[in-house]
C-alpha cells in the first residue's frame, strides 16, 4: 500500500507519499480500507520527532480515520467486511489501509458521510472523555475553551452547549472568534488583545469559570488557576506553552480547585479508563447529539493525503477553523 | 463567658483562659453551651498568626465543638433549646459558648457521648468531602493516607475501609503504624525508614494508588505524583511541607492524573460546595457508619480547655493517635 512517511527528523519534517508494507490485522483487530484521516497537532510533534508513538503502535502518522472494513483479524465478532466505520487509532491513519482493535471502531453517525466522519474520532473522544467522564460538566456551569476554533475547540463548544453549559472561548483572530460564536460560544475573548483572566472575570461578574479546557500548559498555569471559579477544574490536554511551571498549592486550596491532565493516545485499549470505555460513552451519548443535529463535524479543509505536508503547514500556521481532513487515494493507488 | 485567648503572636503562642464577651447568635444561628472542642493543626497556625480566621468569623480558636443549644437566634427553625449537637465552626470553639449557623450543626451520632462527639465534625466533614464528594473513592480502589495516625488520618482509614477501599498509610513511629493497622489499614509505611513511593509500589505490584490524601503539600508533590496509579487523584488538604513546587504537567498527562486541593473552613455556609452540603452528606451517609460501629471517633486525650496550651504542645510534638479533645468547664466557670 501507499502511506505518508516522514523523511528524516527535523522542523519542518518532509512528508512523502511512499510505498510501504501492507498492515496485517492481529487478533481482535480489523483491517480498514481508509477513506480519510485527519490532522492532529500531535502528528506535527511526531513528525518532528518529539512524540513517539506508544509501544506496539504503527510508526505511520495518523490517530484517526474513516473507512470500510476490508478484513477481520482472528477473534473479531460482531463486525462484517464492508462495514463503514470511523476509528480512533494509536497511529497509522495516513495510509490506504490500517489495522485497528475492533473496540476502537465507532459507527458513522447518522447524517455524516464517510469522508467527514474522519474528522470525528479524536475530537469526539477527547471532548467527551474530558468534559463528561473526567469533570462532569453540567447544565448551568461555565467552561472556558482555549483555542476555540481548533478541531477540539469546535467540537467542545458544541458539546458543552448541548450539555447546557455557558461557553467562553479564546482565539487570536476575529474570524476564529466569529466561527466560535456561530457554533454557540457566548463569550469570545481575543487573547492577543485582552488578558483572558480579566476578560472572563468581566463577562462572568467576577465569578470565573467552572471548567477550563486548556492546550497551552505551563505558560497558562497560573492564569488558568486565577480564571477558575471556586471549586473549578482545569483540564490540560496540550502543552503548547511548555510542561513545567511553579504551582502554588495554596492558590488551589483556598478555592478548592483541581488540575487534571489527560491524553487519549496512551490510554489502554480496554479496561478502566480505556479507549474502549471512552468509545462506548461517545457512541451512546455523543453520537445521538450528532444524529439530532446539535453537534456536527467542523471541517476546515479536505486535502489529498499525498499532500499531507501542506496540511501540516496549514495547521502549524493557524487560522484554520475545525479539522483538516486527509482524503486517501483509492486502494489501487 | 470564659474562653481561650492568644497572648500576643509568636511561636509557641501563649494560650490563656480569659473572661471575654458572651457571643450573640445572629439570624440563622444558634448559641451553644460548649461541652468540648477539639484541636486541629490549623489552630496552631492561627495561634502563631499564620492562619487568620475567615472574614466575619470569631477570632477565638476552635473549628469544631459539641454542646447543648442554649438559645435560638432569629429565623432558626427545626431546633430546640436543650438539643445536644456537634458543630463545624469557622472559629470560636475554645470557649464556654459559641454561636454557629444552624446549618453547621450535626446530630450526635448514636452510640457516641457528647464529650467524644467534639472529635467528629472536622475529621468527618474533611474526610467525607474529599474521599467521597471530591474524588468518589470506591470499592476496589487503593488510597494512601499520609499521617495515618492523625485525627483526619484515623477517620480516613475507617471511612475508606467502610467504602471497600484498600488502605495504605504513612507514619514515622511504629506505635502510630500499629494504631493504623488496628483501625483497618492494610499497608503500613514508615516514611522515616523507607521511601514511601518505593514501599507503596512494592505493596501494590508496581501499580500505585488511586487516591492520595496528603497533608504535606509542596515537599511531597513530585513523589505523590509518582505514587499514583494511572488515572489517580492527589488530594492536598494540608501544606506542612510548603506551598510552592515545580509541577511537571507531562507527568500528569501521560497517566491522566489530577491534583485537587481543598479546605473546609473557607467553604461558604450554604449553596454549592458549602459546609451545609458537606454536613448533609455526612449526616446521611457517614453517621450511619458510626451508628453501625464500623467507624468511631478516635480520641488520643481529653484535656481541660484552660490547658489548651498543653494540648497544642502535644499535637505539635507528634506521637498522638487521633483527636485531642478540649473539655470545657461548665458555664458558671
Amino acid at each position: 500500500m501507499w502511506a505518508v512517511t516522514v523523511d528524516g527528523v527535523g522542523t519542518p519534517a518532509v512528508l512523502r507519499w511512499s510505498q510501504v508494507d501492507d498492515p496485517v490485522p492481529a487478533p481482535g483487530e480489523v483491517l480498514l480500507d481508509v477513506t480519510a484521516s485527519a490532522v492532529n497537532r500531535a502528528d506535527l510533534l511526531q513528525a518532528a520527532g518529539h512524540y513517539p508513538p506508544p509501544p506496539g503502535a504503527s510508526p505511520i502518522l495518523g490517530m484517526e480515520c474513516s473507512g470500510t472494513i476490508r478484513e477481520l483479524g482472528p477473534d473479531v465478532t460482531g463486525r462484517q467486511v464492508g462495514d463503514e466505520v470511523c476509528a480512533l487509532l494509536a497511529g497509522g491513519g495516513y495510509a490506504q489501509q490500517v489495522s485497528v482493535p475492533a473496540v476502537q471502531l465507532l459507527p458513522v453517525p447518522p447524517g455524516v458521510d464517510l469522508l467527514h466522519a474522519a474528522a470525528l474520532p479524536e475530537a469526539a473522544c477527547t471532548v467527551w472523555s474530558n468534559l463528561v467522564l473526567t469533570v462532569g460538566l453540567r447544565s448551568g456551569q461555565t467552561i472556558l475553551i482555549h483555542g476555540g476554533a481548533s478541531g477540539i475547540g469546535t467540537m467542545a463548544i458544541q458539546v458543552a452547549r448541548a450539555l447546557g453549559a455557558t461557553v467562553a472561548v479564546t482565539a487570536s483572530r476575529q474570524s476564529a472568534l466569529n466561527a466560535c460564536h456561530d457554533l454557540g460560544a457566548q463569550i469570545m475573548i481575543n487573547y492577543a488583545e485582552d488578558d483572558f483572566v480579566e476578560a472572563l472575570a468581566a463577562a462572568t461578574g467576577g465569578r470565573g469559570t467552572d471548567v477550563i479546557l486548556d492546550v497551552v500548559g505551563a505558560k497558562y498555569l497560573a492564569r488558568n488557576i486565577s480564571a477558575l471559579a471556586d471549586g473549578g477544574r482545569l483540564v490540560i490536554i496540550g502543552m503548547q506553552g511548555g510542561t513545567k511551571a511553579e504551582l502554588d498549592i495554596n492558590s488551589l486550596m483556598r478555592r478548592r480547585l483541581g488540575i487534571i491532565s489527560t491524553a487519549l493516545r496512551s490510554r489502554p485499549v480496554s479496561g478502566p479508563g480505556s479507549k474502549a470505555e471512552v468509545i462506548t460513552a461517545v457512541t451512546e451519548h455523543l453520537w445521538p447529539l450528532i444524529a439530532a443535529g446539535s453537534v456536527r463535524p467542523v471541517v476546515d479543509a479536505i486535502i489529498d493525503m499525498p499532500q499531507a505536508g501542506a496540511a501540516h503547514r496549514r495547521l502549524g500556521q493557524g487560522g484554520h477553523v475545525g479539522k483538516i481532513v486527509l482524503r486517501a487515494p483509492t486502494a489501487d493507488g
